[in-house]
């Protein structure tokens, strides 16, 4: 039989946003329980360590504008470090390897303009786009109504500039430009500034790490907490009338007032909802699939292409392993690489054998920095599709004619159930920030809720 | 404590593609259990019957070229009779009253002209793609790219002819242009002969109905099922190794050497399977949410329009009902319209109290045929998004770069796991027709496997 209990407020998902809801709310005096299916908490934050390094196998990177989460990180003690970029760029493109400095290899003066106007032509799509409403932009269902990919057809006049774009919206959403909404891309890169803020690593969103890994963070905010985080308990049924709420699971029967829904849509659509959700919610859910990637470490005695003048960053249009970055602890007592591969690249190295990917992966590096690359002592990778209570990163997008349609069911409550988690969030989604957005967010919508019914007025 | 049982092959779903599957395999001597969630069989099949008529909530028309279907009403002994055409159709597009008979109102010939080039283009894209394997068309990927409703954007030169295109297609899809991938629409229309057929009445897809209703075909079938069928079972886990498979429920667990899932996507993809599915499969059955239509049907003492010339199918671009018919039993001793919002009609029309929604539909019928319209002996609406066992019909759809990334896992077994219903069918998908073909379809893959394995060979 599952054990029956009581809160004030169940947050179902014991990730960033669900933690940061609960300390709130844990502030503001309320009894909150916290439900997580896995064994640890962190949901896309999670670091494995070794002896001289560490791996973060998610989320990883503070940026330019992210203020909750440079906040938080000062906040919790931890030390952070900026992303390592000194030294030349790679980029092979069409076949061909180009070492640069600056933001773009010497194309084609031709290439590069298309690009510069295809680029800038985006850039003024997301400026005129809300991230607390896009569906009022008063095009927004023309803009809805195609994919980032079919727009990037007409937008580019070569197809190199078009190739080069569609790797940095690939970087961006770990998804194809065919299969993400037009709306949905400024949406999402309006909340990061500007799509320039967002590909870029110094001053851009992958401009400082956390030394010793981001899971600390999450390690940090549980121990904070003072009511009960369930491990291993995924939530399964989630019942509701005007007097509470029942959050189910097949070892807990927790009865609240209030519940916050924190977890990646794709898995709040798997919840049995009595009553059901409206139609618009369900369907938004049902339309906002996870991003594939797939992330690659290869560690090595020593950061050996920076003594050849090279930062480790290095991007291609061609190779599976389409951007990578130094990824070495700011000592630099050992050289790590951190690869990803992308939508369409990683579905196909997910096919293969792992001695076969590894093989493709490292010849990736390989391309990049030549032959030292092919010998790590030891090699890493990811794949967070094949987490079940994940099922893609870094994080849900939107096929056409879902944000428009639906979008104002995204963080809209239900009822006594509250929805968090970082793809509802009004700037970042996405990332850390995003995530820590929603949380504040959505304890402030139940706080305000329970104040209310504690004064004696109606809870709903 | 759930009950144990035992069979040859577990069907998940009760519906016609479940149960054509189960039949075919019970014929070769197999031992069959099937599933259901619901009370009763028959999923998008369902009939009311009232004293003197009877009302399909669901699925109601046999066409051209549904060889199947018409054999199995034949061999169940049903009666069919034509759908009543005789008289004028009513056309509202933009504003403007059309009665006309033939297939189009007397527009503008320029309009007309533009009409008929795009909806050419849009066949020529149709005919160039497979059934058996869309994704392999040379242009698979470019197709894919986009909706139908920026191709249209495109395809047609003047607003009004893209309305009207897009009016079939919200009416064949249950949903908005905007949201489909062109390749599935290509392939889904492709699966009917063409759209020219899809969207015909006489000589069409909506020729012929069942007197009595559609649900006595997946009645008369359960009843010659042998083996035992478990109504109120939804089935929320499916575990498999390499000796048998387990489906689970609340109620039962059912032990097999194979199991059939014929539900709709969106619900497979509620399964928990253990081991998880293949990462291209759980992406696709992400992709593949339910149109969204409600069906409204209104009784009179007559059929009042026949009597002014009408035939009772009208349309429009602009009033939330976009299509009507004359549903009337083949004895007309009372009169029934029906009319379908489809998309963005059902949505608004959702939200609405039933009082208003009641008021806007009549208002629709009497802008089609007249005053007396307005005062139904009865009025009936179905909704199919507020059933949780169906979550949306007429059938799913698939957003860009879903068929052409991962099509070939729509069918593909895994391990002994095998998919059934109308959405994995190589012809008619979406359509009664295709239910029994994908039945027929897995039914032979089940028995392939289990024949072999009954040879002493590996059932694997």
């Amino acid at each position: 039989m599952p054990k029956k209990i009581r809160a004030d407020v169940a947050v179902v998902g014991g990730g960033l946003a669900g933690l940061v809801a609960a300390l709130w709310l844990e502030r503001e005096g309320y009894e909150v329980a916290v439900l997580e299916a896995r064994d640890r908490v962190g949901g896309r934050l999670s670091t494995v360590h070794q002896d001289r390094y560490w791996i973060d196998e998610g989320g990883q990177w503070l940026g330019e504008g992210q203020n909750r989460i440079y906040g938080l990180a000062f906040e919790l003690g931890l030390e952070l470090f900026p992303t390592h970029t000194n030294g030349d760029t790679i980029a092979v493109i069409d076949g061909t390897r180009y070492r640069f400095r600056g933001e773009m290899p010497r194309l084609d003066p031709l290439v590069l303009a298309d690009f510069a106007q295809g680029f800038w032509r985006f850039e003024r799509v997301v400026r005129g786009v809300s991230t607390e409403a896009p569906w009022r932009h008063p095009r927004a269902a023309r803009l809805d109504a195609e994919t980032i990919g079919s727009w990037a057809q007409r937008a580019f006049l070569t197809a190199k500039a078009r190739k080069l774009f569609e790797l940095f919206i690939s970087a961006v959403f770990a998804a194809d430009p065919e299969e993400i909404s037009l709306l949905f891309a400024a949406f999402y890169v309006k909340g990061g500034g500007s799509f320039r803020n967002m590909i870029a690593t110094q001053n851009g969103a992958q401009q400082d790490r956390v030394v010793g890994g981001t899971q600390q963070i999450v390690e940090k905010l549980a121990s904070n907490l003072q009511g009960p985080l369930l491990l291993g308990c995924p939530v399964s049924e989630i019942t509701q009338d005007n007097q509470k709420v029942e959050v189910r699971g097949a070892k807990t029967i927790l009865s609240c007032a209030r519940a916050v829904v924190a977890i990646p849509p794709s898995l709040a659509a798997r919840i049995a909802f009595e009553p059901a959700l409206p139609g618009d919610k369900q369907n938004l859910l049902e339309r906002m699939p996870p991003g594939s990637v797939i992330k690659f470490h290869a560690v090595y005695e020593e950061p050996f292409w920076r003594s050849e003048g090279l930062s480790g960053e290095a991007g291609s249009t061609d190779l599976p392993i389409s951007f990578t970055f130094d990824n070495s602890p700011p000592e630099a007592n050992c050289g790590v690489l951190v690869g990803f591969a992308e939508g369409r690249n990683a579905q196909a190295l997910r096919k293969m054998e792992e001695s076969e990917r590894r093989r493709i992966v490292l010849d990736s590096f390989r391309e990049y920095f030549g032959h030292p690359a092919l010998e790590p002592a030891q090699y890493f990778e990811k794949d967070w599709s094949k987490e079940p209570w994940t099922r893609g990163c870094y994080a849900a997008h939107m096929p056409p004619w879902a944000l428009w349609r639906y979008g104002e069911a995204l963080r809209a409550p239900v009822g006594r159930v509250h929805f968090a988690g970082t793809e509802t969030a009004r700037i970042w989604p996405g990332y850390m920030e995003g995530a820590i957005e929603s949380g504040e967010r959505v304890a402030y919508e139940v706080h305000r809720q329970l104040a209310r019914a504690r004064k004696g007025k109606s809870d709903v």
